[in-house]
């Protein structure tokens, strides 16, 4: 396009061509990288996980975030915590619960920085919550002089496999589920499960949620595993034997039994670990969404609109479980998967003891919710639709009359279902 | 650390380590590439330069950013030049200034682009103002669903060799300068002096800060230029001789009276292309600012507090020329500059019509400023200090006693001059 060609290349990414300069070009690359580390009881004071990778000088400083929730049960031993190793420290208690996702709870993040008084680089945010209180501790730490490192340490189960292990932060806004946010991963996710143990079954299941995701797009073996242990996962809150929760003695010693069965690994663990694998090698190749066909966008085409009309009464995970369910019924009726496959789909989601149907399931709100994605993956559908179990294909030509048709089917199902 | 170190890698950026899993790490990269195009009168209907790079389809939508001062003088233009292209579009008109620089302004884009709806990836936002304005509507685009293409027109002089042409954007917040804010380039920045004809004197000497920056900093022959043209710059708008603005027939033809000069560009278009190449060269290999000595960064210790604290009455760039004066002080009493050239810097400060001096550049402002600016640079003080003319190092040892004697001295050479 330039008639003078010239090229002044200052460094290997900086280019300007012509004399006068018409075009300067200028590529670089942001290198990330974030740890994601597995321990427990991480508020024992003998624990030193959370204060790893300071630099071991006197005077540390720690400003820790968490929501009215997880302080009532864990503030004690948070402050505690800090106390035992004399860190200065302040702990900013914001309200629970999606409703109080917004950006004056990323604000009183960022002004709580401000008054506290923290350096840049080495003083990281502390988030110690569920999935709402990551993405608004996230968004502030990312939004706060451009960027200043934060931990996350996830207290419910899908803060552990969904929200605490990717890069997307984010709130609510103008009535549009997570409508602002940035790509900004944690420098640190430490993942307790014990916490699991103070949550009630409806939070277990809206985790459970996000691992069946994973699970039906594209690992059947964790599929099988949700269906033969779903029921006890959920009774025993993903603790695994050796925690001795939720289990009787008669499930000790747990090495010897998983060895004579063969099993390295006991259900919830293994669980655990391939749903946060999976995700991971989903996100990790396409951290900043370049690429719009994401398979792990399953059960976030409807849901996003579902979940703030219903607000509050759908989590997360309950309205992605009705998308899920209103897919698989769509890829049922497309022969991608077979009605039995189905069956057992539903079957699943009923022992996690999460719903498959809700009322909000009509073409009036279904269709202005598929427009709005379509926005979102920049003009077309991208729809990930299950092929069996443990599999995906992308649709891009799903029509108004499907998606009613479809919603009828998945009312009958679940009207016959509670019968 | 690891006593199990099974390394199970799904991909060339995913880790896990341990059965189970005690520690995922996940190393990506994002890439990025801008563009910054210099041309001319790009409102005219025959320019189509602003539409370039769409696919060429019909049915453009675009949504424009602007100020209300911009709006009152080009914003007839605008509007016709996107009525002749028959692209579908929104002008969103901002409040001007520096006051106006909130975080609810950036809220307020965002609801725009919700109502007005577009497509995630290839419907930028297009922005059309000073620096303000700019960095405004770049922290809308990268917040909202988490990125959202914006191309840039900047309509100022700072906005044109400084916002213009990084990577930053943001907002004040709680009374601090451009406390929150993101990485976000324009994917193209377009260039047009023309924009500048309409500038009253004192926001062309707003810019002339920052291009005298780039020169103190790094570039002794823009140093030169200023001081030899620095009065005609200001008095032409920076326009080159052949634009016709500013200038007698005398100066014209401009060709051939450079070549007889041995000169390739006219003064004013040097003086553009060597602030914008030097911003560059300094901003292409530290975008994200993980190294925090930066050189650029010269004159941006005190202006922060200095400018929000004198807001509205003094303008960025007088700020930082506040900033200069006081540090080239500094830098003469260290016997880093001699008095000759702080002479000389004091000098081409005046003649760009930029304060050396203001009542705020006290110790009872300046001690907590520079606090403030170390924690932004994490825990050092890491002051830009000139080296002659053209050149910089970094101080780290800077006293409240010495802060106090070079506004002292700085107070008095400044009462002198205006005597």
């Amino acid at each position: 396009m330039q008639q003078d060609t010239q090229i002044a290349r200052s460094n290997d990414g900086l280019f300007a061509v012509g004399s006068p300069v018409t075009h300067w070009s200028v590529r670089t690359s942001n290198p990330v990288q974030y740890e994601i580390r597995a321990g427990e009881n991480l508020l024992d004071p003998q624990n030193t996980t959370i204060l790893e990778d300071t630099d071991g000088t006197t005077g540390l400083r720690r400003i820790v975030v968490t929501d009215s929730m997880v302080d009532s049960l864990y503030g004690d031993r948070i402050r505690g915590y800090f106390e035992h190793h004399g860190v200065d420290h302040e702990v900013l208690v914001l309200d629970a619960g999606e409703t109080h996702k917004s950006i004056d709870a990323v604000l009183r993040v960022t002004e709580a920085l401000d008054s506290f008084g923290i350096d840049r680089r080495r003083e990281p945010v502390i988030a110690i919550g569920g999935g709402v209180l990551m993405d608004i501790v996230g968004f502030a730490a990312s939004l706060y002089r451009r960027s200043t490192p934060f931990i996350r340490i996830p207290t419910t189960l899908i803060g552990l496999v969904d929200a605490g292990v990717g890069a997307k932060t984010g709130v609510n806004h103008n009535g549009h589920k997570n409508r602002l946010g940035t790509y900004f991963p944690a420098d640190r996710t430490l993942l307790d499960r014990t916490f699991l143990t103070t949550l009630d079954d409806r939070h277990i299941s809206n985790g459970l949620a996000e691992i069946l995701k994973i699970a039906l797009i594209k690992d059947a073996r964790l599929f099988d595993l949700l269906e033969q242990h779903g029921a006890e996962l959920l009774r025993n809150k993903m603790q695994s034997p050796e925690t001795g929760v939720g289990l009787t003695p008669a499930d000790a010693p747990v090495d010897q039994r998983l060895a004579a069965r063969g099993l390295h690994l006991d259900p919830a663990t293994e669980v655990v670990e391939r749903a946060i694998h999976g995700m991971l090698e989903e996100l990790q190749p396409n951290l900043w969404e370049k690429v719009l066909e994401r398979v792990v966008d399953y059960g976030h085409t409807f849901s996003p609109t579902i979940e703030m009309h219903a607000l509050p009464t759908l989590l997360h995970g309950e309205a992605v479980t009705v998308d899920m369910a209103l897919t698989t019924v769509m890829a049922e009726r497309r022969g991608l998967v077979s009605v039995y496959q189905r069956e057992r789909v539903l079957g699943v989601m009923a022992q996690l003891g999460l719903p498959t149907w809700h009322s909000l399931c009509t073409p009036e709100v279904l269709v202005p919710a598929l427009r709005d994605t379509v926005r979102h993956r920049d003009g077309k559908q991208r729809l990930p639709l299950p092929v069996g179990i443990g599999s995906a294909i992308f649709a891009n030509d799903v029509t108004e009359t499907e998606l009613a048709a479809s919603a009828q089917t998945l009312a009958e199902l679940s009207a016959g279902a509670r019968r």
